[in-house]
């Protein structure tokens, strides 16, 4: 297999972008990216899209032809990927295969939701359409219900309290004030938290991310296209991707997510690394507690132990590994198809030193991409 | 780039499927293949899965880890693939990738739909999200009526005949007899099609392919796997994806589908082959229109000539280019995600000499699946 980089990034400003649409928002996120590689799209051989729900969202599938049509990418191959929440990581990884096959030198990688053309309703109907529909969802198991599950059984094995979960929430917010293309730009405190609306017990609404439209893109290279076209490459050193049960109730345990587990340990592999050679990480926090089980599933600390890891600051701007200093889908917002590929843009631009504000001291960047309740994981190991 | 093989097959009975789900259907096409490939499911190393709407048709999602985790495939990654009707052939497509890239050594590749659990009304509706919603559907465009229009301009332009558009309906029931997992297994007469209710001027409802359920699986490997594992393992010789523009009226000539011209192109190319070495074809009859442009853009016959060139039998079994030989879209059945797997079962089996009744002399096959009016083509070209 060849190697890989990425050689360009864009994305759009994350939001309730009602006077946007799917294509406006791809395209400028595609665009955005070709000319941060310094190519025009005409030099694009092939494109992959990550996208949930175009069908429940905007009535429109064949979503990867329509976006290569409206981005003037001619007769190339294009190619729509989907595994809910995680479509933007994949998306990613299967340009990474596609390059390192040798089928294709330049590729871009795209993720987009636009999720506020529906009702509020209609949205958490059509998330649920991630979880099993014959054992989950038409006992009206939602996603927030799903997590808060995991939650309680997380409080009750390890004492993992409101107050720790509230804390990613803060953290979150923190950094995306940093962040010029985040959903919620301003922080909020541990009692914001917990005086919120109870969405389902013991989860609040700032335990939740929120409902986002959004696109982002980024340009994979061959070795020799990338040392021919930019300056500062950033390498795919690890890929890795599984799936796990769909439902919660089929796993041993649901404070652990296997696919993050197998996933990370394919990437960690692949690069020959550890958890303690990666310097930041972007990790799936759809809901607070999704952060917590990921710092222990990617190996960062113990299995029970993130709450107080967390409390002891460990994953702040500054501590031992900073954790979604984008501001996460918490607070740079959710749009479901376009998070995994925005996960990867704050990666880059930690490792290319271009992150204002918020910046790190990063050689090895990790990004953790999750769908459903962890029926899939992807995972990243990149590096300068 | 590696060898890949086709070393497995298996698929469902299409048709009205209404006891039988999703999960069922890709299961049981999945045990089939392996069954054929004499593998376990526990050697499969990746799943790649082609389904148009998960989301309108069955409420589903994330539907690579579902099917994944039914089958029993532990943590491997598990990934969705979507182009409309080419939703199978893609996944073809991406499962060689993966295997010439040397990620994993048995891969298997799948598609499915489930398009009888909502009415017809809803079905067409759903259909027509695989067309530009903004540009076509919200007219009130289907894909009857598209399809309609560009069969009048090729009658126009060419002086092609209803009559030679039956023909095509004709000679696909007759072997579609011969299948016995085709939907529709009985003759009709160009009489029979002539008279059949209209549905979108010129078309008649027996120039329509039928709403279907059904699900097919291939086990592809690597050249090493393949020879231990296979006596037969059919090679894939060529691959060629191309998008064009989603809607109709930014063609140049809608009578040419170029996606199909340059994924052909691609697949003759990597194959160092041209339409004269090609033994027998499955192409993407969605309507008997779609069967002669494919029969004209894959370089079988002279752009306009193809009415005159199925009138004269060159399609037919025993004919110059038999194409169909499976019953193709029009009498196998349409089950959309599932149709471009079908196709290369029936070029397996006829490269095997296992297509009873229905064989040809067949070294090389080819494979055309087209995403709704021709916004995506996937074409691939195999051989003993």
């Amino acid at each position: 297999m060849r190697k890989v980089a990425i050689i360009g990034i864009g994305m759009t400003k994350f939001g309730n972008l009602w006077d946007r649409d799917l294509v406006s928002l791809s395209v400028e996120a595609g665009m955005k990216a070709c000319h941060d590689a310094n190519i025009s799209q005409e030099e694009v051989e092939a494109l992959y899209g990550g996208t949930m729900s175009g069908g429940l969202f905007v009535n429109q599938e064949h979503v990867a032809a329509l976006l290569g049509d409206f981005s003037g990418l001619k007769n190339i191959p294009c190619t729509r990927v989907e595994a809910a929440c995680a479509s933007g990581g994949l998306a990613l990884r299967q340009a990474y295969i596609d390059v390192a096959s040798g089928m294709h030198d330049i590729v871009v990688a795209g993720g987009v939701e636009k999720m506020t053309d529906i009702g509020g309703a209609a949205v958490t109907k059509t998330l649920a359409t991630a979880a099993s529909q014959e054992w989950e969802a038409v006992y009206g198991a939602t996603f927030p219900g799903l997590y808060a599950m995991v939650a309680k059984l997380h409080m009750h094995k390890y004492g993992t309290t409101e107050k720790q979960l509230a804390m990613c929430a803060v953290k979150n917010h923190k950094n995306a004030v940093y962040n010029p293309f985040a959903q919620f730009r301003r922080e909020i405190s541990v009692q914001d938290v917990l005086n919120s609306q109870k969405v389902a017990d013991p989860l609040n609404l700032l335990d939740c991310s929120p409902i986002t439209d959004g696109a982002a893109s980024v340009i994979l290279a061959s070795e020799k296209k990338a040392k021919k076209l930019c300056k500062k490459p950033i390498w795919i050193l690890g890929s890795g991707h599984a799936i796990d049960t769909i439902s919660l109730h089929d796993r041993e345990d649901i404070t652990t997510l296997k696919a993050t587990v197998e996933a990370a340990k394919q990437a960690y592999k692949q690069a020959k690394l550890s958890p303690k050679d990666i310097d930041c990480v972007e990790v799936h926090d759809c809901f607070t507690i999704a952060e917590l089980c990921a710092v222990e599933d990617l190996g960062f600390c113990k299995k029970g132990e993130s709450g107080k890891f967390i409390e002891s600051g460990h994953t702040q701007i500054g501590g031992s590994i900073p954790v979604n200093t984008s501001g996460g889908l918490k607070a740079k917002g959710h749009p479901i198809g376009a998070s995994g590929i925005a996960q990867v843009i704050e990666a880059v631009l930690q490792l290319r030193g271009e992150a204002k504000g918020r910046q790190v001291d990063a050689k090895i960047a990790m990004t953790h991409n999750v769908g459903g309740t962890g029926g899939t994981a992807v995972v990243h190991i990149l590096g300068r």
